[in-house]
């Protein structure tokens, strides 16, 4: 029921500020629910949302049910997170201005890459000893401007799950809001830790370790988490 | 209605209490009221107000009306607050003692100066790529000796939404206090990522940033933020 | 009661997540009750956790009771916890992923070591001036492939109360929860500072230091804390 | 009335676990009352305390009142509480354990130095550019045995309102519960800075800064701060 999601993703908002997530009104959550997708408005606090302020979208973008205040518009972000759903069939979207994933983006060139760190098993399909890889984007001065190159991204790396956009943050996306708040976590966790590992000069992808797209066979994630 | 003013400002002081903006009864904030403004009391703990211990001033900064302790007076910021206020129709003003804008102005001499990173959009009429400056004044014995150097960064730097002390914190103001707590969240994150890059030998500043002071046109902020 | 550790479990989860002990729905806590142990179901958010998804486990890892949501398994932790549970006597576990835990695997080799911080008389048996060991293993692919070298840890450092593994996180037991919360929050401080102490050059175990091992007689902990 | 007070200690000690300064059972605060001082007991979980666990203790160290369960005992800080009550007639006394106050004082030889940084007129009787000047005690392997070097570092630094512990904490005290808490957050603030600006090669004491031991007159801190 949407007045439930939207009852979510304002709790969720309210975390993921505390996370450091979505400071100034940037980064976001939408939620699919069946055909429609639930989505907050654009440029509102999003730790002070309230859950009759989220707009309802079809999965070509349009807009099924808007908030009654005329001042709000759909987050400039519904062409990203609309990708994720289309091409990958994901459920939720989290956009996150993290500062771990923004000072990542400035170490890493074309790609973030680690290796064997448990928290690599959080990310769907993936094994502590695989080489995580995230494609890093060129930010453009338009939020709306991303949404090419997000989707040749999502498209050169089918395996991944998360998006980084140079200088500003990152998407990451998930079967449902659940895997995608998790994945989000993960992500987040090794991006902080792989800026820690540069500052004390240990390499964040250790020789031997496997490289996830060549692996024939790859443990499966289901209850392999303490 | 100032009743609510003073809910708020209680209720905000509270959160940047946890940002770590008004540690030990340091930083405030303020809010306008059509021709009077509502400001917290001096040297109490901002975390723990209460409606009932604000002050309102008139924009000249007499008393209009006080709080019945008369242990409570206004705060040493009235003045400062106040030139925002008259001399750009600021709805509201934050001071924060927040750690990384101290940091930042011993990392930077007469300006602190960022460019290329997405949180720079959340400062109103600047875009990406435009070269965020921030002036930095001298910090004084005194706080209400600022009010001079603090009126002449303003008219110097007149597209500013803040000015930095040097040692001491910031004051950021906007139209309403959404503006101005939005603005201060990404002033805030943009002064902590300037420390994190200077650590990392990252320049805060890239080749190609446009100067915002000649930059013609300029990407309109509305709507731009996820 | 059992159906109050679960509630106990739940708060401690909430707490832990704000700590950053179990990100992604890593990590967790079990506790003992007499002859069995309650603990939480694999793959859930932490912080989100309600007491009817708790099980109970007999001491040789059988179920005793289950939640009613067949989707749910318990921690693939469960033949960890229970090695620190029959091996020593715990009466809680914890397992945490703290990013201060895995750097600090990351900059000790088979052993962390510290002296001559107060924060180790927190661990118990521990004086000020002691050589505070934690053995290191090897993480695996699996969580439940730790089981072995966990156990060899445990029998080779008798008086440890964590063993901590690479790139991984940090078991940690004590004779009841407070105990097992207590020692937790101690190592998880001492991995931090001994991480810090390496970005500053500062030598984390000094000259004079005794060892703990040969100590013949050590200050009793008990009543010895501020 | 004691009994506020016991629910005043409780409500500060779980927000000092927040600010990370209680953490693993260490650390408290004391608050007098008239010719008694309400002190926690030893070793409990500082944030999880009820007001019923309160020792009420006279100035002499003897205990007036105990609570009602025999196994608690009052804090071994209680002859150091008393060296601030008894020597400076604090009306409260804060232990933190805090890692920044750690950290300074393993890069400050025998006394921690810090001058011009706006927090600095959170301390009673220091201006902007004073040099703060904090003793630095050695650390004992029994908290009672630092007793004597406390008394000795309050009388030879008769300004000072706070006393380092090397490797082990601070003990910052104040006329009553809120100026021992504002100066607590002040030095915590001042801490953190100072290793941070180590790390960045910033000398923590400006030429210029004047002696706070030397200086004439002082800026009064009444109303002096935002």
């Amino acid at each position: 029921m949407t007045e439930d999601i939207g009852v979510l993703i304002c709790d969720l908002a309210r975390s993921f500020y505390d996370l450091g997530w979505v400071t100034g009104t940037g980064g976001g959550i939408c939620i699919r629910d069946g055909d429609h997708v639930v989505m907050a408005p654009s440029g509102v606090q999003k730790e002070r949302m309230r859950p009759d302020q989220m707009f309802t979208i079809a999965l070509d973008g349009s807009i099924l049910s808007r908030p009654a205040d005329p001042t709000l518009h759909p987050s400039e972000c519904s062409s990203l997170f609309l990708k994720a759903i289309n091409l990958r069939g994901a459920g939720a979207v989290i956009h996150s201005h993290s500062i771990h994933a923004v000072m990542a983006t400035m170490l890493f060139p074309g790609e973030f890459a680690i290796s064997h760190l448990e928290m690599i098993k959080g990310i769907e399909g993936m094994s502590y000893g695989d080489r995580l890889v995230v494609p890093i984007i060129e930010n453009t001065a338009r939020e709306c401007d991303l949404a090419d190159s997000l989707e040749e991204a999502i498209l050169r790396y089918p395996e991944t799950h998360a998006v980084l956009v140079r200088r500003h943050g990152v998407y990451v996306w998930g079967r449902d809001w659940v895997n995608a708040k998790t994945q989000a976590e993960c992500y987040d966790y090794l991006f902080r830790a792989a800026v820690d590992m540069r500052r004390l000069g240990i390499p964040t992808v250790l020789e031997g370790g496997t490289d996830n797209e060549s692996l024939p066979t790859r443990q499966p994630r289901a209850h392999s988490r303490g």
